[in-house]
């Protein structure tokens, strides 16, 4: 990713020397800051406290996760359900640990497995990029939600990809940058990734997406997802489904851009996906400081289902997709991936 | 209002020795803090600053501010200009300014004529209260957005009338309370009102009304209004129209409460309403910490408008009125109140 204005190699996650370093996302973006992570318990941790979040990303980090388990020679089945009973939303996160765990049962190893993993994460954001290009005009106001950049995978992104492929094809156009209670990461991350490449951009409240849509002031509404069910329905940050309806109401194109992986053939539609409730205090206080009155309680959803009839089209790696068509596409995804509905 | 358990002769705004006092809303939830103003200045920065806001209070107070420029000698005229310059989109300032300038006009002073209009103000909505009553019953779900409640009045509110009406008839009933970004006085007030009075409720972000809905998890959409316009169409706190377009979506009830003093007889439609846009700051930080990236810019809209045909129906000082209905019930209203379209 761009870092103060030059390429850095810089991953949101990567493993070096049996050490997991990742991007700390809760310094963001007041501070970048690496953390070194030496065992699967951190790295639980981590996806936990969302150190590191964004489906691809937590998938990677769990996947580099059973790397270390295998260097410190911790059980890998352990570790697996260990990392499995973090997030429950994200498919990205059960993916990758079936894929790790399917290359060690072939005889590779959990390292091997986690680095393909990642190479293929950046690979499939690349043909995210390339194929959702031509949906950015010239001249177009976006409207995002959520962070879904280079952050939210290994690298590159996958709202944030089409982005920067029609950037680099010479297209100049605006974000609407939704910020994204109660994590903030549209003002965090997306804003500050959106700023080290130089795309023009503001930030507005999660409740401005009315407004602007009814204004016209919106040509597309972009998102990424944590799970997909097999008929199109599709989690994402809480947030994302009002988004949904109004650019139906409005007849403004709303697309999911998601790497196949984030499919949960298991899960016929939206009702199987398990919707995470996380601290209350994630509300109640921001960085901090109170904002609430003592005592006071709040319920913390963390993801919304949007239903496949207001999705106009999945941006993926294989090409632009019809929810319709998502399941066509099945093909070199193995036969049975679970719907893990645990917690 | 009440405070701290038992009902305390506390308004949000009223005039004491020739100086206006009123609540400082930027202190609550964790200090409850009176201000004394006295001069018309003060009193229009207090607006300005949001130290006292919602459409009712603000119009008590710049009544009062009146009363203080009768009192110090200044020219009446240039204080009520002062005062329409303020803020641009909330109805009641112009209206309540209108009346106290007739009051005068008509022999009275401008003390006397804002205390009527304070009189008034708690009148209307004791009586919204009455009629709202009977939408409010036993084991309801309620979402609310911003605060309509005694704070945004001289006392008792709008939305938080029937409410409060309810509750002492014994019923008992949930409130969702959004948290209404950038500002928070969902968050900051309404749950600071709700406790304060003993109404069960929890916070959720802005965002969480679709899953809401979706779930069948709110029962009635309740919120107050800024100005509504001669044929229903309503300005209320940014973020209102989206969840008026959920709620049709799922088939649940959205109602208005306000006073008429909120209707703007002079706009045919939403579309003669001046939205606010506020200072960027108050979306980039939160209580003084910034949140987003050095240099990141926001649009800080602080108001949409939702469409007649998305509102169920207003609760008024005179019933409960359909959109349709509004102008048959102009009869008691001066003529011509002017649409000021002035920033």
């Amino acid at each position: 990713m761009i870092v103060d204005g030059s390429p850095r190699e810089l991953k949101t996650v990567w493993l070096e020397d049996d050490v997991v370093k990742m991007i700390d996302q809760r310094a963001l973006p007041h501070d970048l800051r690496v953390l070194e992570l030496r065992d699967v318990e951190d790295v639980a941790r981590a996806i936990e406290t969302m150190t590191i979040r964004g489906a691809p990303a937590i998938g990677a980090a769990a996947a580099y996760g059973l790397a270390l388990a295998e260097a410190r020679g911790t059980d890998l089945r352990r570790a697996a359900d260990r990392l499995r009973r973090t997030r429950p939303t994200g498919q990205d996160l059960f993916s990758a640990i079936d894929r790790v765990m399917r290359a060690v049962e072939g005889g590779s190893s959990a390292r091997e497995g986690a680095e393909a993993l990642a190479r293929e994460d950046e690979e499939r954001c690349r043909a995210i990029g390339r194929h959702g290009k031509r949906l950015i005009k010239e001249g177009m106001r976006i409207l995002t939600h959520c962070n879904a950049g280079a952050l939210a995978t290994v690298d590159v992104g996958t709202v944030m990809a089409p982005l920067r492929a029609a950037r680099d094809a010479g297209r100049e156009f605006f974000v609407y940058v939704s910020e994204t209670r109660p994590r903030l990461q549209g003002a965090r991350l997306t804003a500050w990734e959106l700023g080290q490449e130089g795309i023009d951009h503001a930030v507005v409240v999660d409740g401005a997406a009315g407004l602007l849509l009814q204004r016209g002031d919106v040509d597309l509404v972009l998102v990424g997802a944590d799970r997909i069910a097999a008929n199109g329905d599709t989690a994402n940050k809480i947030g994302t489904y009002p988004k949904a309806v109004l650019a139906k109401a409005h007849g403004v194109p709303f697309y999911v851009a998601a790497p196949m992986t984030t499919v949960d053939w298991g899960a016929r539609n939206g009702r199987a996906i398990p919707i995470e409730e996380r601290p209350e205090e994630e509300i109640l206080e921001v960085d901090g400081v109170r904002i609430a009155p003592k005592g006071t309680r709040a319920r913390n959803f963390a993801f919304d289902v949007t239903p496949a009839r207001f999705i106009t089209g999945f941006i993926t790696e294989l090409g632009i997709l019809k929810p319709a068509d998502l399941r066509k596409r099945r093909r070199g995804t193995p036969r049975r991936t679970r719907a893990r509905t645990s917690k």
